[in-house]
């Protein structure tokens, strides 16, 4: 079977791609821009309407303890290990279409023409369709791909989801799930059966749009270290105290922020890519005055790098750097609650067999770490061989404007067909 | 008649500030703290037990259009320009129990000392509890003495107050005031009808205990600038983006923060005094997420300075520094509303006045400019002959730690019963 075959048949898909990517799009419609809230409506119509398709191609479907939506392309040889693809079907709150929902859309795609070409796979071949994949719900995220592997802290069972207040253990037995199943530890997918998993996922960044190449072959996924509530606590104080007695809790965190990005752009410098982002930065909205001096403020903190060695450096720094900023203020920085996600790294040979697929399909590749952190790393971590495809978004993620061309996913979905087809098809 | 037994005089009404203190605080008590809210309940019955006592003082009660309560000691000549005195009776949300209040109950104290030993004043002598002194209500400070100046922007009646959403109209209608009578520009005290206007006050920072001295004569009230609500737009984005495509709002606030204080720092080496408050300062609550870079920031900033020269040079550096974030940072910064409060000029006669007085009662006083704005600063603006006594205070204001001595406070009722004699009484 050639490249060019398998790219024509892909390209066959394309109404097909269309009609789903509008459909979860009419699904998460919530101006300005698209929420597919997880483990909530907005991610289970998303998954009715993909279980649908699936069906419509005669995958065998399958709803494991975490609710993730396994959808089965029978191989010949079904005790082999399987290859699964795969991604993710909750949004941010008014984020854009494409985050996580073109990767699950691509794998039906990427099958549908190959079942279109007379192919059958030799071993299964699995679409998985994870829940919860953005951090915003519960303030941790990939947590169906860490419930499916066994890295889901047993005490993630009780954190609220933003919107509703209710536990993940409640959402995920609303959407039929088993939270009582979810010890941690417990695999619902044992690595030792997954020959490879491929993940396609839009980038969230312009890279690829500065580098003018329609897809990436992801080279690393960064872990992180993950602080959803930093908590400074200063004095608050009327505005009239002269600032030598003050204990400016809001300053505290504008040094902070800064000290960060100062790290950042010295890493930079140093060649040591990572990334760091406050998105939750705010005084007290129960106390703030104009004019009260500010004794308390809260912060979040995600702190990024491709190599685990790198990401501790990172956080002895920023130990540093609360320490020092704590004693100069007078206040009290207290880091709260830590989450780590484990670098993903991407296999070498996956890696290559991707790229060689763009290369033979005349496809415009650029390799590019992924500054974000996906469903992928979960599967790289459980020591699964794990490869990524990125695909070209001028607008950056999870934000209303994000953008991608069908043309550079059906890209994507025509490398993902070739490398599926050669690594694991035969004909019929 | 001797400063000694106008001290004698005045300490024999030591239960009578008691009993008005702690009424206050029953009034205000709002765990953690005190919150007497304005043009509310809490406002409202501090107003009706002042009443109460004036009443039992023989003092004739009036209230203004914009509820203002003056009570006032008739002279032998009536129509001759007034002595008043006075201070407001709200407070911040969980403040202290003295901010205002103190000052209020000082003049009941200093009038029933002055009536005890047999004088009258030559003239009408007028306590006035302003309303709604403090900016949180309203985001506007001083609006009972702005009104009662003509002072008030017609604007203004439209402000929302906090914790209600209802008008400035409204709350003024609800009290007993008129606020059809309220056009910006209609003096409801007539400045030429009054000699002077002495306030009391805590002080609002620790500056007296370091001094060691119970009571300053206020040097001078800052004017300020004020911009309740700027708004810092740049883009959300997902937290991959790489730095350099990054329009981080809340980064760009953590550079105006810091770039402000820099200015404070620069400025007090230099011996200029100003200061300069962010109460506010906040990613937006309803957008903001641990994963999604803010494009969204707002802030509110108090800007203070002693001479109308040196607030407006801050004004020019404070655009300067904007100008130059904007751009770096890629971000639009909009100051939004913009409210002055005029420089706030202590007389010089009552000052030495207030000093000479302080000296001769044996009393420590240190002269101090005052940090905070005050009612004070409106007559000041108002061309009337001003002057304060501030009473120390360990923790600050605007916090419920907020601490004055008994004594201190009966030290400033001694000065103001000495110089209110000695101004204004004769013997009946």
């Amino acid at each position: 079977m050639t490249p060019a075959r398998i790219a024509a048949a892909v390209a066959a898909q394309r109404p097909l791609v269309q009609r789903l990517l509008d459909g979860v799009a009419e699904i998460g419609a919530d101006p300005p821009g698209i929420t597919r809230d997880a483990f909530g409506p907005g991610e289970n119509q998303a998954q009715a309407l993909v279980a649908e398709a699936a069906r419509g191609l005669g995958l065998v479907l399958a709803s494991d303890a975490a609710a993730n939506l396994a959808m089965t392309w029978p191989g010949a040889d079904r005790s082999a290990p399987r290859l699964m693809i795969g991604s993710h079907l909750d949004s941010v709150l008014h984020g854009g279409n494409f985050d996580g929902a073109a990767g699950v859309l691509a794998g039906l795609a990427a099958i549908a023409a190959l079942r279109g070409l007379g192919l059958r796979p030799r071993q299964d071949i699995t679409l998985l369709a994870t829940r919860c994949e953005e951090a915003v719900w519960f303030q941790l995220g990939l947590i169906g791909s860490r419930a499916a592997l066994g890295l889901l802290p047993v005490a993630a069972l009780g954190l609220p989801r933003t919107g509703t207040g209710r536990s993940l253990a409640d959402h995920i037995r609303d959407c039929g799930g088993e939270p009582e199943a979810l010890a941690a530890g417990t695999r619902l997918i044992e690595p030792a059966t997954v020959r490879a998993f491929l993940e396609v996922h839009i980038e969230q960044a312009p890279q690829l749009v500065e580098a003018d190449a329609a897809i990436a072959v992801c080279t690393g996924i960064p872990g992180n270290i993950r602080h959803p509530r930093i908590r400074i606590t200063g004095e608050d104080a009327h505005v009239g105290l002269p600032r030598r007695f003050r204990r400016d809790a809001a300053l505290a965190g504008a040094d902070l922020a800064l000290a960060l990005e100062a790290l950042w752009r010295e890493e930079e410098v140093a060649g040591r890519a990572m990334a760091c982002t406050i998105g939750r930065f705010h005084t007290l909205a129960d106390r703030h005055a104009m004019t009260v001096v500010p004794g308390g403020f809260e912060m979040s903190l995600d702190l990024r790098a491709y190599e685990a060695g790198h990401l501790a450096a990172l956080e002895q720094r920023l130990h540093g750097i609360v320490a020092r900023i704590a004693a100069a203020r007078g206040v009290t920085i207290d880091l709260g609650e830590r989450n780590a996600g484990a670098v993903g790294q991407m296999d070498p040979g996956i890696r290559a067999g991707l790229a060689d697929a763009a290369a033979r399909l005349g496809i415009a590749q650029h390799p590019l770490g992924s500054p974000a952190s996906h469903d992928a790393a979960d599967f790289a971590a459980a020591g699964i061989p794990t490869g990524m495809l990125l695909v070209r978004n001028r607008n950056g993620s999870h934000n209303p404007h994000e953008e991608m061309e069908t043309a550079d996913l059906m890209a994507a979905i025509a490398v993902l067909a070739v490398w599926l087809a050669e690594a694991g098809c035969e004909a019929a």
